[in-house]
């Protein structure tokens, strides 16, 4: 009598599969008591695997990974000296072709200091946001060209394309959470200055949206403020939305001054369930501490966390959230030097 | 027999006006010994004279302005509330058309950490870069249209635009600045992997480069991990070469990261020596304090030493900047209440 939960794991390369394995084992763990029947299916992507057989995302593993509920995504890319993998190309025709062909719209991705963890701002205070990310438009689109390559007379271009359909939904999205959250405030973060038509197409549909939301208040800061407030008073943030760019630097920003980036969880959302969404950390796939069990998996239980919310089993998502805080409050950062699954195993351990 | 050394000086709004005043102050006393004759000529440009005039850059100003030596400016933008001002207008049709025109393609933005300066990083370690801003291409050309603008089907895009021409000599800038430093080294900073033809160009204008200079070594980074080794390792970056958006990004962070953009001096310089270069700090107008005395005219009073080096008065230059270092030395930022005519003249009393 219980419904299947199909679940697609792509452990990818580097670090991937062993953080994977953790997220993992909390997964099942974390579900073992739910009315669900877990079906697990490993799709072997990446870099290792594009080395062995030249494809990056073939036309039949991209239905096959349509018919999953969700995809559990570890981290993909080479090591950046092997120049036997043309540069980009994993993260272009295997991660963003996802994103894209999915339709991820809202990239999700919550900062949170959690206590215990050091910061490497001297006076962090309260760091609680979220940032609502674009996924599937601005400069990320592949829209560009060059011309004359190689010569002196060489022009390359980079088109980013925003659309109304595209900045409303993922808007609205911010909105939606904001107004779900106890400061319910909105921070638009762009360049209007200067990106003026892109700039004024999501300012105008901010001042729409808001009036569907009556509660949430908003404001607007330019990209380069927004990394000064990042450094000063980051707790001034609770949801941040922007483009596909911006949120990249951003949530890279955002990880580095709660952490690290080994603690920072995202999903890529399709939020009108056309097709799966995706959940993965934030990080890459370290291929210099590969395979050495010297990997925080937590990020990628985070992102688990993230996913079991998507699927709707929110209360499975908040015992993971409290179990890392948990074992993150257990820390101390200067000794501990757990392997991989001894953080997986501690974290599985506190679900119970 | 002294030459003339010909300025222009634009106040702007805000806090311009002030933090102007103070730099003038010094730069009249810094070359007071220099067998040079210092003519300075007043324009009002900016917001403030847009409201009363309807102009932003009048063509016989621009054409007015290039007959200076240089320009110093101090900064120009409405307050945030005013509605009377269309967004980014005096941004776009004013500092930005100066830039272009003027081809000011190296944007040079040094960070230093000065010592007795509080960083909001719990360990700063040693600050001391520069960052090479590309100042005439990329995202910033104004190259962008929307259509179906305010219906449903709205479609607005931005196109960056990258020539060899523009590339080359902003890179070959970066790597000369970068020999004549103890450490010698130059990132480069962009998102190759996404942004595929412009970045490329970007990489292989740095190796072709790279090989003129063989004393000086070069890594990459991507924006996104650009921002994070800004928060956990600055100590890292020597000279940073990057694009017109990645780097309006990264010396706002850089600015917050050393004790905030109140001290960050900027100079926009046609190294070709084809049109005048223009000297300004990195902050805004800063509506909210203007006229109050409480603007900190550092940032304006270090690009004062820029605008003396590449005018070739460095003796001068490097007065200016132990000046200021001094100043900065002796002050307790917690205490510190000193009217902005007042920093003033402890740094112009500090150069004799
Ligand atoms: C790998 C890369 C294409 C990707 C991005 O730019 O989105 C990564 O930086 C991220 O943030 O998930
Ligand atoms: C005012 C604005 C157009 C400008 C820019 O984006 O270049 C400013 O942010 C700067 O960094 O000088």
């Amino acid at each position: 009598m219980s419904e299947s939960l199909n679940i697609a794991v792509i452990p990818g390369d580097g670090i991937g599969p062993e953080v994977i394995a953790e997220a993992v084992k909390v997964l099942k763990k974390a579900t073992e008591a739910e009315p669900v029947k877990l079906v697990l299916t490993d799709y072997k992507l990446g870099a290792e695997h594009w080395l062995r057989t030249g494809e990056t995302l073939p036309e039949e593993t991209l239905e096959a990974l349509r018919s999953h509920d969700a995809i559990l995504f570890g981290a993909v890319g080479a090591a950046p000296g092997d120049t036997r993998i043309p540069s980009g190309l994993i993260e272009r025709e295997m991660l963003l072709k996802l994103r894209f062909a999915l339709d991820h719209f809202v990239n999700l991705r919550p900062s949170r200091l959690y206590p215990g963890v050091p910061s490497p701002l001297a006076e962090p205070g309260d760091i609680d946001f979220i940032v609502v990310r674009e996924g599937t438009e601005g400069p990320y689109v592949g829209n560009g060209g060059a011309l004359r390559v190689g010569t002196e007379h060489e022009i390359a271009t980079e088109v980013s394309v925003n659309t109304a359909h595209g900045v409303r939904r993922v808007v609205r999205d911010a909105f939606r959470r904001a107004n779900d959250r106890p400061r319910k405030k909105v921070t638009l973060v762009h360049k209007h200055n200067v990106l003026v038509h892109a700039g004024h197409l999501w300012r105008r549909t901010v001042e729409e949206i808001a009036t569907e939301f009556p509660e949430v208040t908003h404001d607007y800061l330019h990209i380069d403020a927004a990394t000064i407030f990042m450094t000063t008073n980051p707790s001034r943030f609770d949801v941040i939305v922007t483009d596909n760019l911006f949120g990249d630097i951003l949530t890279d920003q955002a990880g580095a001054i709660t952490g690290g980036i080994g603690l920072a969880a995202s999903g890529n959302i399709n939020m009108d369930r056309t097709a799966p969404s995706m959940f993965e950390p934030v990080h890459g796939s370290a291929p210099d501490i590969a395979g050495q069990q010297k990997a925080d998996p937590t990020a990628a239980i985070l992102s688990v966390a993230l996913l079991l919310d998507h699927v709707g089993l929110s209360k499975a998502a908040r015992r993971v959230e409290l179990a890392v805080e948990t074992d993150i409050a257990s820390r101390d950062e200067l000794t501990d030097e757990r392997a991989t699954s001894e953080i997986g195993d501690a974290i599985a351990a506190a679900l119970s």
